[in-house]
């Protein structure tokens, strides 16, 4: 990512171009969780931990909730729905051009075989 | 995105973390281009505009195609299956909890109802 690239979607996209930045999010999907949760299943430190939860939460993609003495640690969604519009967009863009050079092969092939019965 | 983080969705992600890669995506998106058409719209050296390539080439998002003198890139959109698989995942995911708190808030009203009609 450019020093300029801090749109809301690039970082969501970047929060995400990390296996262990999912991995914690895939575990928050099944409910919150705090830090030294999040942290066990990875052979890394505290801090590093705590990178990664910052990276997610400047993204939109978690919130950090201090009740009582536990920070807990919840996944939101949000974002990912607009990753999810830019995503479709562009393979909806895509396939639309698909189906157009379907349509110029199929006219060309009758073409074709128009070309032949006329021999 | 950290020095190991070299899966796949990985380098989709980071692909797509940067306002300036997702317009040459954009612009792709209508048909394929040269280098120095993708680079026209932006106030950028040709150098940057081939960095952004690799980056989108490496992510397996663009062909570079070299025809005739030309080398024109072309969108490819299968990373962007797998991206949208993920997003998908987690959604789901989201939410069916929620709608198990919505089925358990439902049962405590019920409760609470039952309770009072007791009374």
């Amino acid at each position: 990512m450019t020093g300029t690239a801090t749109d809301e979607l690039s970082l969501v996209f970047h929060a995400l171009a990390d296996p262990t930045r999912r991995a914690i999010l895939s575990r928050l999907s099944s409910g919150e969780a705090t830090a030294g949760e999040l942290a066990e299943p990875f052979a890394m430190s505290r801090p590093a931990v705590s990178q990664h939860l910052r990276v997610l939460e400047s993204a939109g993609l978690i919130d950090r909730n201090a009740r009582a003495q536990w920070r807990t640690c919840t996944i939101r969604t949000e974002p990912l729905d607009d990753v999810s519009a830019w995503i479709d967009e562009h393979r909806a863009l895509w396939t639309e051009r698909f189906e157009l050079l379907d349509e110029r092969l199929r006219d060309l092939k009758q073409q074709k075989q128009d070309h032949q019965q006329d021999h």
